[in-house]
């Protein structure tokens, strides 16, 4: 189903999933990809604490790039990768700025948009659903992730234990 | 159910729905008020055209604007009261940002998050839920909507006719 393409994108968007996990952000990277060109066009990582921002998630960041790069408020001719499935906030993003395509690693029953039972894409409230592709690269997508939390709770673990 | 305050702060949020008006844009409009002291301390409307931004919706333009004044990713002490029901994307991120309630005008079927079969704060996806209560100035705030509606449907009748 994967190409290799497809594989070197969700290697960036890993790359910057690392760079939120070195900010202390929760690791989720994303690039956005102009289906014209093939080329990836921008990049993005969470963001949320260093902007005071509970939106700046990867995937808005880039919504918000590429239309304020162009001057409109829609962006049909673009991909995007993003390690984790998106969020519900997110996805309704994501089908408002009409992406073509949501390629996401590792799905997320637990906060997902997608494929959890919220199912936006399924709800006639959103005109525009994106197409979806799923599991490329999931165990690297996830694997980040459960390191993320697990060093979370082995701090406040340790502060427990000292306190 | 609703008393003087509640009133004069849908005021406040109409009145900046006629401002979006006026910049062309969908009319919903918005305040944020300190639960502590009553006082409304932001005011927003859409400005998804002017801003290049699909996610520049009244709601999150609140969100961005607290949160940054403060430095935080939460802004629990603080109650929204919105002209229309929040869509899907206001919806979740009011509840990342703990909104305390969220006070809305008219329920919106074809694009709500909250009253539609959406329902986002049905569902274990969204961690915390706020309280809701709406109706407030329910028949203003629709009206300009479908005043707004009219217009723009009249206007593509006038080109038709003169095009």
């Amino acid at each position: 189903m994967f190409d290799e393409k497809d594989h070197s994108r969700m290697q960036a968007a890993l790359e910057e999933a690392s760079l939120a996990f070195h900010r202390d952000e929760v690791p989720i990277g994303a690039v956005l990809v102009d289906t014209k060109t093939g080329e990836i066009v921008a990049r993005a990582s969470n963001r949320t604490i260093e902007q005071s921002d509970p939106t700046a998630h990867a995937e808005i960041l880039l919504i918000r790039e590429m239309c304020q790069r162009l001057g409109v408020q829609r962006i049909p001719d673009y991909d995007i990768y993003v390690t984790i499935e998106p969020c519900p906030m997110c996805a309704a993003a994501l089908s408002f700025a009409r992406i073509q395509r949501v390629i996401f690693g590792a799905s997320d029953p637990k906060s997902g948009g997608i494929t959890s039972p919220v199912a936006l894409y399924q709800k006639p409230q959103l005109h525009h659903k994106p197409k979806i592709l799923s599991g490329l690269m999931m165990e690297e997508c996830r694997e980040i992730m459960k390191r993320f939390f697990a060093e979370k709770r082995g701090f406040v673990k340790e502060a427990r234990e000292e306190g």
